[in-house]
């Protein structure tokens, strides 16, 4: 069987892979697989099952990820992990995450098929609680894997069980105290590569007519989720000149920030702002009051460390003008950041050789997203991506990709694997 | 005695009335004095006590307002009315409302204590819920009294009680069956004057130095409580272009309607803009999501009737420019518009000669708010208007009047009463 045909005949494992995956999460009009709780429990049941037909061997680390290990031939060659998340916002779509893990059980089974048996491991992970809904902290499975918890992580409460971190992670399986260790539960530097195969979260491959992207870094970000903005209460009759509207305050920081935002787009900086909550207070804003307070948040998103520090510069600076300018006082409040992820450029290289022999357009890209890969790649791990095309968005129950396009990805996984694996061989 | 005198004579009374109306309201830190309930009830109680010292004849309208009648010499003069409200906002001051009916009181016992009898009628009018919080709808004595109220208003329901307005009416002793025959209680064509006092809601008479001012016009207002902005949710990392950001589109529209306001203002058109609620959907927004559905509610108040309806012609085209740039649909949903109250230019000049007279500066300022006056103006009532000197706005608990910024209104209208009672004797 050649490579192409072995990778060809993945595609019902695969689709019968994201079929049971939907069963689990189903929560009409979207799908809801809740981390460290049943949703996730079940999806990494199935894939484990899938792991035994392909005869890998199962692990649970300390931070309840699932690992399916297939052992190559020379125990002392580095490892080649490919991972995903299993998890979903509620009411998202079935393919963020599920299906870099659906991916990387096809491409283990397209090289069983071809005959081809690796030098190194190669470890299917399912890493546990990629999105930041179910903590309010996001990429937590990487985050135990590689000792990057932030201080507290343990203790913050899971958004429908109200039970904390560490509760959820023994539950399932876990080892809170392991982790209060505070060490990777990999050596980073023993590991020969991470792999990620993730949706788009924007259509940019559905405009460039090409089923999947060599991704080029995930973006860092700089997060104040609760900005505030006070100024004062008034009367509707009160003239402009006398007014400290909290309300146009944010509307003006807002636009101000998206005038950066378009400003360094246009000077070949790529990055994003997003201000998801944007509100006067609902318990006592009214039609007749100017309100003097105002909230909002902010997502700011970049691909280089040093770019998120010019932009929080930036960031400060506009603050401190539109406070002056409109008499009011804006506190950004709790800071997060998270570094960027830039991909391996030898991995990038590679992977458009391999795209080139399974003869696939790739087109470069800045992932919309930041994933499980960022950790990876900060911790100093050899991190390549695949973003595969996606219609509407994710995060959303209209989230759509195509089967077809998922194999795209696959191919192009595969062929890298054959010629690393074999490199040594 | 002479007018100074007599009218000097009256700040005791003045003071314990006022005193006495906070200590009704009292409600830490504020006043809050509900309308055609315990607050307001207890408050026309004690004005009616008042009105009986000073031998004032008590009647009580369909609408429950409180009609203080000191009868003139000629019973076919006709009557002059002198009115404000004495219901609060919650948790606001004690002024905005209750100075007015206290200074129509002062003006009857200054009147007497020159020993003036005036010719026609003079009444002191303590009006019911001029304050839109109670019912959602402002100005309620009024309306009754002049058949103003707008259809469906009758079956409101108290933000409080839960009652309609029929049965808070009848349960403070008026009728609300004569209400919806829709004849005025009282014939606009026989009224000879609305006359109102009321505290400034902005600080244009701290800023001027000047303790009272002549009101030229109340304004008009166009209002969309519920603005709905639809665009599309989405991923942090959608790149602009994607994007329908309704909280931005929000952000732009309301930024819109601000310069529309300057340049209205530079252009000497009086008008002002609030955007009281202005937010993404508390139960949905989020860090990480772009908001594809943005609220706000517009108040639009301007001092012309054909400004206003310049003015609604222009918020069309924002709405439609911001619609399409932003890739957004907004919908203004219901809409509701009261006439602005111009002054009677006769009264106000007469208003200037009595404040000359009297001794005092006499600046001639654009109300802030809309006021009972409104609906007297509109039906065809020769009506004038003081305002007075007021610190910290109106509808809080930090708003500020000086008794002596009340008497010096009080004197404009005693000189003006002493002149017009006296023009037939």
């Amino acid at each position: 069987m050649t490579l192409a045909e072995a990778i060809a005949a993945q595609t019902p494992l695969v689709q019968r892979l994201l079929d049971g995956l939907a069963a689990i999460g189903a929560d009409p009009p979207g799908i809801t697989r809740d981390a460290y709780g049943r949703g996730e429990n079940e999806a990494q049941a199935l894939v484990a099952a899938a792991g035994d037909a392909l005869g890998l061997e199962r692990a649970i680390d300390a931070g309840a990820n699932l690992s399916l290990r297939w052992a190559g031939t020379d125990p002392s060659a580095p490892p080649i992990l490919i991972g995903s998340h299993l998890d979903s916002v509620v009411q998202g779509g079935n393919f963020d995450g599920a299906a870099g893990v659906v991916a990387g059980l096809a491409a283990v089974a397209a090289l069983q098929a071809a005959g081809i048996r690796p030098r190194m491991d190669i470890e299917v992970l399912a890493l546990r609680c990629e999105e930041a809904v179910w903590f309010g902290l996001g990429l937590i499975g990487s985050r135990c894997l590689l000792a990057r918890l932030p201080p507290g992580a343990l203790d913050l409460r899971h958004a429908r069980t109200g039970l904390t971190l560490a509760e959820s992670i023994a539950a399932c399986g876990g080892d809170p105290q392991r982790l209060r260790a505070g060490t990777p539960l990999r050596d980073p530097a023993r590991l020969g590569a991470y792999l990620e195969v993730h949706i788009e979260q924007a259509p940019q491959l559905v405009e460039a007519g090409a089923p999947a992207a060599l991704c080029l870094a995930n973006p860092g970000n700089l997060r104040h989720p609760y900005i505030r903005i006070t100024g004062e209460d008034a009367h509707t009759g009160l003239p402009h000149r006398f007014r400290r509207d909290a309300a146009l305050a944010g509307a003006d920081l807002a636009l101000g920030l998206e005038r950066l935002w378009l400003e360094e787009e246009a000077a070949g900086r790529p990055m994003a702002v997003t201000i998801g909550r944007f509100h006067t207070p609902v318990d006592r804003h009214s039609l007749t009051m100017v309100s003097g307070r105002f909230e909002l948040s902010l997502d700011l998103r970049a691909y280089a460390a040093d770019h998120l520090a010019a932009l929080e510069e930036r960031l400060a600076r506009i603050v401190a003008e539109v406070a002056a300018r409109r008499g009011v006082r804006i506190e950004l409040g709790e800071r997060s950041a998270a570094a960027p992820g830039p991909m391996d450029p030898g991995i990038t290289e590679c992977f458009a050789a391999a795209a080139a022999r399974a003869g696939l357009p790739a087109p470069r890209l800045n992932s919309p997203g930041s994933h499980d890969a960022n950790n990876f790649a900060a911790s100093g791990v050899p991190t390549g991506m695949l973003l595969v095309r996606n219609r509407n968005g994710s995060h959303n129950p209209e989230e759509a990709m195509e089967t077809g396009d998922l194999m795209a990805a696959v191919a192009i996984l595969v062929h890298w694997l054959a010629e690393r694996a074999g490199a040594g061989m």
